[in-house]
């Protein structure tokens, strides 16, 4: 091949398999949405155009990629489940991560204007995105059980917090003083 | 915290900080672009459309993580460099590739109907990326090499190919034939 | 400390810790033992001396290290099962893989004598030491199943190709050439 | 082959091959060796026999792998520098670990009657071994340098630590105390 001098910088890409009989989980959340949020006044506690949006690009990404067999999403982020014979870009770690939230990413941005049509996009978002490997289905399950718990917990949280704000005028800082007595996490 | 029970699903979550001391180079490729290209009408052998476009999420992205200090693009792929002191995520693979890759990809997505105001997007793009360290000036030196050879050497080939097609009339076929015989790759 | 001018040299030192919730399997190879067995005049096919030295070190190494559950060897390897839940130093790669190999190495050298009582060591053996891991049990009983396999099949080759040497009175090549065309592994 | 059936369990044997163009450095310590030392009645601070066992050890290790171009040693560890270009085993991470040091271990092990001949081995001994990579000539000195100034401090408290038990009739609870006023580390 002509480039056949400078092909050796091939050899420093390493392979990133990732190990064969697991669950891959992959966790796509938004990179610094609280001020995403705040720029483009998402209704607080949960702004349902944000929430549907969401769901539209999971949709779309379990649509186009059928070994997620699960999603599951809270505010800001999503878990998506692979089956465990899943082969997809024969495992690979970087292939995965990037193709799969790109895809989100770019199906957030094409169908924004669908769920706020009035607010245009002020400056390009962004996601984070890993893989985690699960060997067994008993950790699968805890997996979504601590995500299922983190929504409850945090939804409980911000609907009083903004409760407080709206309905009772306190201040931000007042709220969050009124709930750190009373929100001592028994919940578990 | 109220999630405790099911919380030691975060020790499956092993960390990825890359190797200290080495260029952190990232390239994002457009994945499965031949029929994201064909199905959007590009002009071929190049489109200046899709390469401005490019270029614009390029330079987006260089502004907003100044840690690039060269980015290289060509066709559906651009390269970035890191200085070799790059610290940002704490060198943390899977965010580097994440975060950045979906901002290109949402800078990209953005601003589409920019660059082609007639083509609304028929479906959702996504890019393949990749981080791979090169420990030393001279590999880096090379790798840039490699990517402008290629970058040489597939717009020869594209131009003269569609040439014959376009002013020659031939047929896909013919004119990968004609160019087979003749083009042996001497040049490096 | 007084060192700490130096101590960003510890910053390269990557953490390695294996995926939690899998079973670790070690395997211990001799290294270039076809030799080592040559030089040392082991019996052939096999030399109840060196599997038992092989044994002697494997228990041993189990003896020390109550987290193995399973040991199997076969010529000069031998394979280690760990239990699922098993937190040996932290499950850090590079220090199960060093500490048990050389613990399995040093204890192959001091019984060396036990076994070989009229062959000195002539030179310094070394093993080839892995970690695999396997994320349920099904994997573990194929992997041991492929190991009982392999050593099946690699004493029957062995027996009769010894045989046709030592009772046969064949070369090393006729022996190889009259076993190629009868052995056509229709074993499984 | 007759074990195809099985055969699938080696897909769950990851690649790990080392960066290219970095300098490996392989670090070999004495496991527990306070206990071993300890009951081996090694002299203290500095027992000649063991250090010159170490360096028999070390050399024999050098002598064997020639892409080996720098050995430092002091009290139970080894630090290896390889050549930058080494391609040793491919580069391949546990090939490397554990080849050499279980040979470093079963030198230690045969030469341990050379050195203690009237000390039989009461138990094995074993060794921690890693592989770090240093991308560039500097972090290398550096890396020596860390190493040096431990061994310089270590050795400096060491030996007056055990001059204030041998010459000064402290207990060890005293010496150390004697010394911790004093020894405020101002050295670098």
């Amino acid at each position: 091949m002509a480039n056949s001098r400078f092909a050796y910088v091939r050899d420093f890409e390493l392979p990133d398999r990732l190990l064969p009989g697991t669950f891959i989980l992959l966790r796509i959340d938004g990179h610094a949405f609280k001020q995403f949020t705040d720029a483009h006044r998402f209704a607080k506690p949960n702004d349902p155009r944000g929430l549907e949006l969401m769901d539209h690009a999971a949709i779309s990404l379990m649509r186009e990629f059928p070994d997620i067999i699960l999603g599951f999403g809270q505010s800001d982020e999503y878990s998506f489940l692979f089956r465990k014979s899943a082969a997809l870009y024969n495992r690979r770690q970087s292939k995965i991560t990037s193709i799969l939230s790109t895809f989100f990413t770019a199906s957030y941005v094409m169908h924004w204007k669908t769920y706020f049509p009035d607010t245009p996009l002020r400056y390009v978002p962004s996601f984070d995105a890993r893989v985690v490997l699960y060997p067994g289905i008993r950790e699968v399950r805890d997996y979504f059980s601590w995500r299922q718990t983190d929504t409850h917990v945090n939804n409980l949280y911000n609907t009083a917090f903004w409760a407080l704000i709206h309905q009772g005028g306190q201040s931000k800082k007042d709220a969050h003083e009124s709930l750190r007595v009373r929100f001592a996490w028994p919940l578990l």
